[in-house]
């Protein structure tokens, strides 16, 4: 059975979800949305998909899942990979991609998102706001990945998968040059980037690189 | 045994596993941790209690457990009560306990934080954008909330007290009369709220309602 998710190239929630079906050896087909024209937030596609009125959601034969969280602890569980040891490995995973979730994808995804992808210049205090949010969550994973292969357990795992979504955009998306400044994290993106299967964003869900409305 | 609540008053994220231990009968004990001194932040408490450098944490026994949404997990799974009766159920917790941490808690608590207790008087740029965001998403439950009773399920669960917890603050906190702008969240809150051994924020961790740092 082929997996269809629907989704957008410059989604790294859905490049989340993508990175796991690649590494774990899946057939999957893209269905993109055109989330800049607003098609998620549709009251149709809303009723018919996602009610949240976001990507990804990931069609499991007659199951529709959304939230990358979900869909990836479905993936593990189904398929018996990445989701961590034991129970303890457990609750990690499920702790970093909360983390994830409150930390890297609310402030470094909204912050990548409104200074390529808006059709407005972005307000500077609001970045600026994001930024040191973004700087806080980022000086954590980096004390920690300083000293461990993983972020959750000796061995990949889907948290892994989760807070790396939105670091394999190319730096001018987000302003980083991981190496000059988190090595740790440049260190953790090549081990992952190393993993048979993987390909990065725009090569997994090909689309344009340059922003869509300026 | 007693579980210690590693927690401070104004924590919503405490309140969501309080709220789970009083309702789940569970005997508990507050341990505070003074966060606008920069306790939770310091080298010290990152490394005994939570290298996030973040409140909630709980002790239960030798368990440390830290993200509300881990902390919820582990207590519905241990006690069987809130987690959801079948595998759609479960999946339908996670995912509502994913958006409130990427959408209420990143904007709305912050929201909150910036508005009460910063020591600066907040950017009226930022607050704006965190309003814009915090609006889009209690339409998303305001509507999905006028469905049904409880948001993941026919029954209350983890995700309701988790997707609640910030909104059972005053509203001079966060700037809301659910009745009047958000009717089937208000008689959400009520539903939870009548629950045996419910108790609002600051009855359930007592402590200061005036800002302590302006």
């Amino acid at each position: 059975m082929t997996y269809r998710l629907h989704c957008f190239s410059q989604s790294g929630n859905a490049f989340k979800v993508a990175m796991a079906l690649d590494l774990m050896g899946q057939p999957w087909e893209p269905v993109f949305v055109d989330f800049f024209a607003g098609e998620t937030r549709r009251a149709e596609w809303r009723e018919a998909v996602n009610a949240m009125g976001e990507a990804p959601v990931l069609e499991d034969g007659p199951l529709m899942l959304s939230q990358s969280g979900v869909i990836l602890d479905h993936l593990a569980r189904k398929h018996g990979r990445f989701g961590g040891e034991s129970e303890a490995e457990r609750r990690e995973v499920l702790r970093w991609i909360l983390f994830d979730n409150h930390k890297f994808t609310s402030y470094l995804a909204t912050f990548r998102f409104l200074k390529c992808f808006m059709p407005k210049e972005p307000d500077p205090a609001v970045m600026g706001w994001l930024k040191g949010r973004m700087d806080a969550a980022l000086a954590i994973a980096e004390k920690e990945l300083a000293g461990r292969d993983f972020i959750a357990g000796p061995a990949l795992t889907i948290a892994d998968l989760s807070m790396a979504g939105y670091l394999f955009y190319p730096a001018e998306e987000h302003g980083y040059d991981w190496a000059a400044s988190h090595p740790a994290i440049a260190r953790w993106l090549a081990r992952i980037a190393a993993m048979p299967g993987w390909r990065g964003p725009y090569e997994c869900l090909p689309g344009a690189r340059i922003a869509p409305l300026r």
